[in-house]
């Protein structure tokens, strides 16, 4: 049985004058673009755009719904309700999907930004409020979350089919989660030793912990980053060394 | 042959904790409801909260989207492309459109918000912008646009469904525009007298004009404020009035 | 000696076409305005309307900073730095004296709002990044906060004038704080009782726990709505009260 | 008699996560910095950052009040009223003043920024609007406004220190104003004609228009643009050329 795994990039993340990220480039490298929908980035002409790029490039396109806060670019974490973040998935996902529609594409995915991912990993009431924001708007939607988080529970549990997301650039701890940015050796950043981890994660299903643990994980899609110089090295490295090892990089709809 | 009519209100108009117009109670009144998108007002769970109303009320749901420019709630016109207007349509009926599906219903019609309604009546550049995006999302939808406006003709040269829309309360001058709200009677203020001119629209196809000349209309549908006590006692008078002349009231869409 | 209060009231918190609260009206009554400065609430001609307002009714005018959080009012905490704290303190007091300046009055204080008022309550680096942003900007302005909060003692550490504030509709926990509304007994709705609170903070300088023990308090300011019939009844009741038991009602800089 | 001008730039126009021109390296060129006061372009951090720089490289401080418009950047014309300029201007220079007053500095001057500067440029009231403002915030404050234009005008009318811009990368029209962008001969590409432009409007008080007629203009102080390596440049091209021509370049406020 061949390997396959997603590689997804955040997209459409520039406003009005404002440019930001290499999606032309980046997506050479990717098979799904989650694209922001105009609450923590975007803006109606650059999800137009943005649409029409990733279609022009074959990836499967995904919403990327954040919370409603541009000046913080939906990093901060805020108090909101599960009926609110449903709220605003319902908007968001909808909002893109009107460009899809128009573009002549299907959307196939929905990853949850910034902070809104971070909190829904862990409360299982926000998860849930998107996760059934997504069943109501498209059941055939695939849910992309933190690999074993609450968000890709809540997925499974309301009926949505999920792919589990992992990381090349960060360490992780013996329970499976990320090593906190606070910490000193959250990030890998040796190209090869971060390739070699997905590799590791797609074949293997584990993850070495920072603390030495094999970590049993699910790779189903990986984050990779889509601006400055060094994101599209890696991303053309990652691609050559998961062809050496014989891994398919597919879209999670195509698998 | 039965003369017909659909009247229409904007709702959905209130924004986080700001409460504005009667929503639930010019339902029992109207047949279609144009429900703001969030740029001049609304905000998603008002979305949701209104659409579900709508659907309680067997109204027919029509997205209503705006200029970005909630503190001045659209009505400021603003110089934007045709292009500007095509993204911001195809953005919020989108964003409306998953509201929608997630309650189960179905999205009839499109109807522009103040300064863009406005702009679009005489700005043929404009109202391709509008009527294309709608084409290009969804080519059922029934545009609402101002009686013998451009964006009216921009709706047909697209090949969309449309409804003319006339108004009760303004009057009309000789070349069928309305009179402008600077001049001192461009408002009818007397109940009777607006029912009146409704009914010969309807049925005769004109309304008499300011300087008593007989114009040449088409009303397909009525535009019915939904705020301030009036507006209810006059929506149940209309209805009176028009059900005593034989004039069904019902949306464009079941037309 | 006697003895003085000062009562303070949110105001100018309507935006563009939204109306919210009943300035004019509640002015009769208090003695310190909060005026909010665009970011949860407030526009700037709203602010300019409603700083007119208070120098015609002669109350002493404060700004009412909140988080950029429009569509929740502010009242949703986010997880903002102190940095970021201190820079949304500075940017909104300077909109508000520019309309101060430009009327021709005085700012006297600074009352955060809401979830940032709560959270800075209780976090001292978000509380010292307040204190620190009012010492920057006018270091003669007097902040108000949670009577024995972090704010006010981060107030007094940047050596700023500081107005304790408490609640007559509030019930108060044995350590001080308020009971949180998620209790059944959070809520004072008899007027009698919650004036009669008032009356004893101030006299006595302690108020009654929920679980009957007496506990030290501040009195310097007493927070009044604005919102609602019942609001300006209880206001005018209040002032009888405290008229009654020869406290002054003043402005705190005027005492 | 000695020739003076000042050299004014736009800055601090990033927001966010977003990064727009190259603050740091302009600064070292122009003598009067016009910061973005978080409507158009700008957010409070930026804002506090950008204040720092200017006053650390000794360049006078103005406000760059714009329209209500991030999306757009504030180069889209709405159709606000006087009353509605008025305020907005009010709202940004006081934000602005407070980051001012925080660092230390003093705010010296005020160019409306995009649409706003073009409407006022010819709008009476509008002009009158923006005047008024500054005349009532602060009326030391100079204001920068096209040369001839009624923003100028309406700046003597109102009592206030006014500066008469210039451009140097921009043709003239034989009536002194600018050659609209949609002509093929708007722009100035030759860096040594457009330093050339310069020394003539400085020295004689004319330029050549398009079509070869010497026209009278005042240029107080010269537009530099603050992104992209040409606009660095082209500053340290006119510097040089300025220096030889015995020119001094100063502030407005200091000549």
């Amino acid at each position: 049985m061949a390997y396959r795994v997603d590689l997804n990039c955040d997209l459409g993340e520039s406003f009005g004058a404002y440019q930001l990220g290499r999606d032309q480039e980046i997506l050479q490298f990717v098979t799904s673009a989650n694209i922001a929908c105009g609450f923590h980035a975007g803006d109606p002409a650059v999800m137009r755009r943005t649409v029409r790029l990733a279609l022009d490039n074959n990836v499967d396109i995904g919403a990327h719904p954040g919370l409603p806060d541009l000046v913080g670019f939906g990093r901060r974490a805020m108090d909101i309700t599960a009926e609110e973040a449903y709220d605003l998935v319902v908007y968001q996902i909808g909002a893109l999907a009107g460009f899809v529609k128009a573009e002549g594409g299907t959307m196939r995915h929905v990853k949850p930004h910034g902070a809104l991912y971070n909190m829904a990993a862990k409360n299982q009431a926000l998860a849930d409020g998107i996760a059934g924001a997504i069943a109501k708007v498209n059941p055939e939607l695939i849910l992309f979350g933190l690999s074993g988080s609450a968000l890709v529970k809540a997925g499974r549990r309301f009926g949505l089919k999920t792919a589990q997301e992992v990381f090349a650039d960060r360490t992780y701890q013996a329970d499976g989660t990320l090593t906190p940015r606070s910490q000193a050796d959250a990030m890998i950043t040796n190209d090869q030793q971060a390739a070699a981890q997905v590799i590791k994660m797609v074949r293997e299903q584990t993850v070495q912990s920072r603390d030495g643990k094999a970590v049993k994980i699910q790779a189903d899609t990986v984050c990779i980053h889509g601006d400055g110089l060094h994101a599209l090295t890696f991303a053309r490295h990652l691609r050559n060394v998961l062809a050496e090892a014989g891994i398919d990089v597919q879209a999670v709809a195509k698998q």
